[in-house]
């Protein structure tokens, strides 16, 4: 299980290091040299001396004593490797890169177990086989590229895949999304994205853990204890959002052996992820627009002034939100007028606010600073500024920079000349700027985060089901339908606080109306 | 209305073009400069006898006869330029960019419609005002930036908004995506998007006119006009695009002064865009990966082969092709063994295609080739590949781009490194290629592209109604509800060739079941 090895080592062994930065041996020797990582470096490779600068042992029998082990090299060595390690070496801490385990045959299984059988002996940590390692503020064990900004207030991002993983920081990276930890599980032998959920929450400390996380799932083993730490992490005030993919095959294998929709595995994901208060998202870009959504303060209300010296974007992000079930409400009285006045005639401030193409920063400023004091109705401001194509808009991306910092409700930054004002985008992204590209996937995605249901109360009511009385109905019915009154009647009561089955002392929910009437022959149902 | 010096005029000037490209007179003469303009230029500028190298008149008297004017002067001013240019300078095409006419105030409306008045008066063509411009093969005659790459196999883009056109081209051009023409209407005064349809319709060459039409509307204000040349487009092997924006708002304002949903505008501009075959776009990213899509082969069944080096984003993929019915077949048999006897052990060619992180140039030209020509039930392939941060990818993109152009199925090319691998890309796009950065925006798009329903025929039957049989049947109904079964016997027949209504001679359509009963009450309704 995580431990202080994994997560910030004094010492690493790259097992398989070498120069050949083009293959993983070589790769995470290097990420780990360029890293913040200060403690002592070691190589284990048969044919060198030195590595990257770094001295080689030759056989990890040679090896000193070392914290972490970051293995890649074929999986049928693997197994005297860690042997060695966790037994002779004081190694606690393991990230196998190596594929060829569980995810292959029988034997790269039975291998596998024998490994994590070794690690759980000595107390140790195993990240994978078959990944491609992690990342923390305190090294970088992972041999994928980019390597994103790090930063303690940036995104915890826990995945299944470490390609997905990387394409995702990829992309992220772009939008100025930065990260606090990176780690792509593999196979989960021992660690899976429950194991760092649990380390994340029971590690959790208000003053200085980052508060969002993200994750990449196929497959959701200990629901349990997923929906324990993820909920304990939102009930903390963290912000999590996951795709949880696999959806379409998921559903076909459960149609072949269940028969209720309410029994379709993916059902149960999102009836999981709505309990737990996680967004669920619909692919990378709808991830990567969530984590940036997460970045700012969060929204206290669904009432957005869209400002933008374009009209059509601004329609189509009006129609995203509204379609939506966001508000653009229309902003009138002394106070707009006032603003007007302060803008180039034609001019709009009736939400969306439109500025014009001549629009200048100082008016955006104006802007902004009505909507943050003057207009009580607004909860958050969308500014789309790119352009078209006349004079650089450095400062009007300088501006938005600094009432992000300095300003109380979000503002969502939308830039979708990404070609055209390149330099500025990139600027505003080093002065640690988060945006968004295109209008509609924000406006869908900011109603998405905002419309997902707070996480469930940790002493949740429960309703009260008399079992006894529905069994009575149900056996009432004598053709194996019953009308809607009857069901609504029958057994069902209103929740109430401390009211439960007692049955082995575990609470359950009792969804309304799964009561076993026949839904074929087109006869119409409660 | 368009005519051959809108098009290809042999003289232009930019009245108000000055040295200032920050400016749109400064910016439009620098872009018709660079141009494949080959014509004479002027300009007119009080200020100045030479600019940007081109002769400037002091006043627009003093010009020679010239084809076609951009103006880029003060509203006030252009009246009296338009005046002399039409009547002395046989000027017959007139770009106006200048703001301040009917989108402003009643002034501006009356000033705009005896511009139109004088340009009507000599049979001449009218771009705007208060828009950025035209793009053609022969000029560009836009203010706009950045320039795409022409093609006249490009898109034919018409936008009535010319910041959303330049964001959509801006985001076009990273992914590939070539134009022919674009043309940002402005006002509309006399050259609307119906109008421009109406060209590329009457001028449609088989052999040399490019088939895909990008549109992004906020009114159509001729819906028959629109109706007729998009659909007839559309029969002449023409694929088209659209946003209609304003949707919400629309629906809002339906919704205060009529009662059914049917009435609903947003529901008129579906119907409308489905009689013509026409793809509904919701956003600039999805107008530009359909638009990305059309430039490929169309598909010719629903089949996709999803081949990847990463498992995650393939399982994405199968998701959202299959949860928006797409199919993702189950590929098997003596050829599927023989092609995973070509990968790397742990390969797997079940449909995802995985052929590993390690996988080569050279085994994804054997996937490729048994799609192609051994599994006749694959109608495209979907390639996802990016990069983990190895090695360069190089090799693998100019295979997929060698590949496109010599398959006869269509190739997909999902690229998710934009960041690590942006050199393989800028390379493919320079190629010819066009690729799509996300899975899921790409799956959930083609499914909507492949599910988009085809034209209605020129000659489509129509239903036979029998009105006083369906009179009789309503009147029938004591209570105001009628029976389904009596509703569906009442007076419709199947459709049928040569049936129609005779009033007025104009075909009808008589929607099913609009048959006035009640549907308040919780009453069940037919």
């Amino acid at each position: 299980m995580i431990n202080q090895q994994l997560l910030n080592p004094s010492s690493v062994v790259v097992v398989g290091g070498s120069d050949d930065v083009y293959k993983p041996g070589g790769a995470v020797l290097r990420n780990l040299l360029e890293s913040p990582f200060k403690g002592e470096a070691y190589v284990v490779n048969p044919k060198a001396d030195m590595v990257q600068g770094v001295k080689s042992y030759h056989t990890v029998e040679e090896l000193p004593q070392v914290d972490c082990a970051i293995i890649a090299i074929a999986a049928k060595f693997c197994l005297h490797t860690v042997e060695v390690l966790a037994r002779e070496k004081g190694t606690r801490a393991f990230v196998i890169l190596s594929a060829g385990f569980s995810e292959e045959n029988h034997e790269g299984a039975e291998l596998e177990r024998k490994i994590v059988e070794i690690i759980d002996s000595v107390g140790g940590a195993l990240i994978g086989p078959n990944c491609t390692g992690l990342l923390t503020t305190h090294y970088n064990g992972s041999f994928t590229s980019p390597v994103p900004q790090l930063d303690p207030k940036g995104v915890d991002f826990v995945s299944g895949s470490g390609a997905t993983a990387i394409f995702i920081v990829d992309n992220g990276m772009r939008k100025g999304i930065k990260f606090n930890s990176v780690y792509a599980v593999g196979n989960s032998a021992q660690i899976g994205v429950e194991e760092v959920l649990e380390y994340y929450d029971e590690s959790f400390d208000p003053e200085t853990s980052s508060r969002i996380k993200l994750l990449y799932i196929e497959s959701i083993n200990k629901p349990d204890k997923f929906l324990k730490h993820a909920s304990s992490l939102v009930r903390k005030g963290c912000r999590i959002a996951a795709i949880k993919s696999g959806s379409s095959e998921a559903g076909g294998r459960a149609a072949s052996s269940h028969t209720g929709a309410l029994a379709s595995p993916d059902i149960a994901v999102d009836a999981l992820f709505r309990k737990a208060g996680i967004v669920r998202c619909n692919g990378r870009e709808e991830l990567a627009t969530v984590a940036g959504i997460f970045m700012y303060p969060e929204l206290k209300g669904k009432n957005i002034a869209i400002i933008t010296h374009a009209g059509g974007p601004a329609v189509m992000l009006t129609d995203a939100l509204s379609n939506n079930n966001m508000g653009v409400p229309h902003i009138e009285g002394p106070k707009a007028d006032e603003l007007l006045s302060k803008l180039f005639g034609g001019s709009a401030v009736g939400n969306p606010i439109d500025f014009l193409a001549t629009g200048t920063a100082e008016q955006l400023g104006f802007i902004l600073d009505a909507c943050e004091n003057d207009f009580d109705e607004i909860d958050g401001m969308a500014v789309i500024f790119g352009s078209p194509g006349l004079f650089p808009v450095f400062d009007v991306y300088e501006l938005i920079s600094e009432r992000i910092k300095n300003g109380k409700k979000p503002i969502f930054p939308i830039f979708p000349s990404y070609g055209w004002v390149k330099k500025e985008i990139e600027e505003f992204v080093e002065r640690g700027g988060v945006y968004f590209p295109d209008e509609v996937i924000f406006g869908s995605t900011l109603a998405k985060v905002y419309h997902t249901p707070a996480v469930q109360p940790e002493d949740a009511p429960m309703p009260c089901v008399d079992v006894a009385a529905i069994r009575e109905v149900i056996n009432a019915a004598s053709d194996g339908y019953l009308a809607p009154a009857q069901i609504h009647n029958g057994g069902y009561r209103p929740r109430q606080r401390g009211c439960r089955l007692r049955r082995g002392g575990v609470r359950r929910y009792s969804p309304r109306h799964r009561v076993p009437t026949r839904d074929e022959g087109g006869r119409p149902r409660a």
